[in-house]
């Protein structure tokens, strides 16, 4: 079978552009027994792939140059040779490395596959029920601890991870502050999914003081997704034995030069603050327990899910680059 | 009774010196029923008193300008209205603001005063006994967690925590790497103390080389003493779900502008790493505990302990200010 995919041409210095990827196009065996061939119907997109872009030793591999990028999906079964699966069945990657190649299909053995549950929305098992959704729930709760009546401030409130982070926040009791950018996201949180207070970085001279007064009881939990700047004005007005689950940083991904900033230390003494920088791997043994008090939540109204769907397999670059734009609001999706 | 005592004369802007210490006299009146006279034998000078010096939001507040510094300290009973105390007694002071006014005699209630045991010698009370021995045993042990085999490295290896960090990581099984200033320090740490190895920061034009030489299995703890560039450079080496209690900035106390440096988010979230600010304070409800087991490694020669004396109460100014030129090895003390 005839595919296309889409690879990692070259390394980004800086800021990543289309040069980076390249099309190409490749052609697949047949499957043998207990292999499973799958189309992606909706491709993820996240933050945490422009990592996977650069050479350096992390929680994950880099990508290699001229293979394909590779990243969570949902996908449907054109051909089995595994009798748990037939054809037609929405089926997501579950293996070890549970992702779909950027291809427009791919082979893989059953036991790296699972199907779909009919009455959720396809997309929900890259979003709420996903990875952004595990990581809301994981940093959240294990790292941030919130207790009711405490204030939880959560930066790229309006992404895939910090809307389930502030949502779960209003569930504990908490007051929830989020920070994004622009007018729209800043009524999306407050309007919609009834935040507190938010605080729009692109629009505030002084985010500082922006943040001061949507928090007059100091800051409790800060949930940081975006490093930078923003992060720098949360810590101003961290409370004493404040927790900050440490999820993202990308205002700083794109950085050519490592980046600088307030020296953190002093304030984590003075204040007895917590910082745990984690990944949703950490948490392999918990997912289940996560999954269940997600889609209970999800299933009693209270966590709603935002998307942002770009139709088209060629657009996935341009998705990805999106997201250092916050063109999204909530989950990032290529529908293929 | 006629007294000496040493003020707050103004707040240093940078680096404290002399001018910001004056001296007066005063006259105390005499005690009255449960109150004890007090004349200081032993005064502790520490790291954190640089914090109290300046005008801002901490775990404790700051001096007041023209009213007497104050820190640990042994004293010597010379007047009692107190049937539990008498004439001669070695006392520690243990109520909420558990110290000495910078002062040649003082009037404590004695419910804020403890006897010292005469089995230990009473300037371990300031030591290895006292606040930083306790610092040094809850920040290591509850927020270090170090495991055997680990490699433990601890900045300001040589000084009042550090030592006592040090020998307990090695109790643990750990491979302890020590960071000082100078060639005797260095020799410290791995002659009289065992260290597996020590970087003298002060002769190291490429720390990160050097520590990365010293730690061939990579950081799992970093017991943090001064922030700044020595922590950077540690930071460079850290492995995945390494633990760093932070447990002061010395190099950072008297920095006359925000300090800047790398940012740490991005290293945090890579490796799952955990900084956790701390006081002694927060461990108010388990001292006792930490007390008897430094007390059974002291006793079993496990922990011994280093300490730099100065004599005369006049002192105590200088003895501050060479804290941070590193003029101590182990704990600073003056001998009034």
């Amino acid at each position: 079978m005839d595919i296309k995919q889409i690879l990692l041409a070259s390394r980004p210095d800086g800021m990543p552009d289309m040069n980076n990827f390249s099309t190409t196009t490749a052609t697949l065996p047949d499957i043998t027994d207990g292999q499973v061939l799958v189309k992606p119907v909706y491709i993820s997109v996240d933050p945490y792939l422009r990592g996977r872009m650069k050479e350096e030793k992390s929680y994950i591999p880099p990508f290699r140059i001229n293979e394909p990028i590779e990243s969570g999906g949902v996908g449907e079964v054109i051909a089995s040779k595994d009798s748990r699966f037939r054809e037609g069945d929405l089926v997501i990657p579950t293996g070890k490395k549970p992702f779909f190649p950027w291809a427009t299909a791919a082979i893989f053995t059953g036991d790296t596959l699972r199907k779909t549950d009919p009455g959720v929305p396809p997309t929900y098992y890259l979003g709420i029920l996903g990875m952004p959704g595990l990581t809301a729930y994981f940093g959240l709760m294990d790292i941030g601890k919130p207790k009711s009546g405490e204030t939880v401030v959560v930066s790229g409130a309006a992404g895939a991870v910090g809307l389930v982070v502030g949502q779960i926040a209003k569930i504990q009791g908490c007051r929830v502050v989020g920070i994004a950018g622009g007018p729209e996201k800043i009524r999306l949180l407050t309007d919609e999914f009834n935040f507190d207070a938010a605080v729009d970085y692109k629009d505030n001279l002084n985010i500082s003081a922006a943040i001061a007064s949507a928090c007059p009881n100091g800051v409790d939990v800060y949930f940081d997704n975006v490093g930078g700047p923003v992060s720098d004005a949360v810590m101003e007005h961290l409370n004493f034995f404040a927790r900050i689950p440490v999820c993202g940083s990308i205002s700083l991904y794109n950085s050519t030069e490592t980046p600088t900033g307030p020296r953190v230390q002093p304030t984590l003494t003075k204040f007895s603050v917590l910082m745990q920088g984690f990944t949703i791997g950490n948490y392999a043994g918990r997912y289940h327990e996560g999954m269940q008090q997600l889609v209970e939540w999800v299933k009693a109204g209270k966590i709603r899910y935002r998307e942002t769907i770009e139709e088209g397999f060629d657009k996935l670059p341009e998705a990805l680059l999106g997201l250092f734009s916050g063109r999204n609001s909530g989950k990032m999706i290529v529908k293929v």
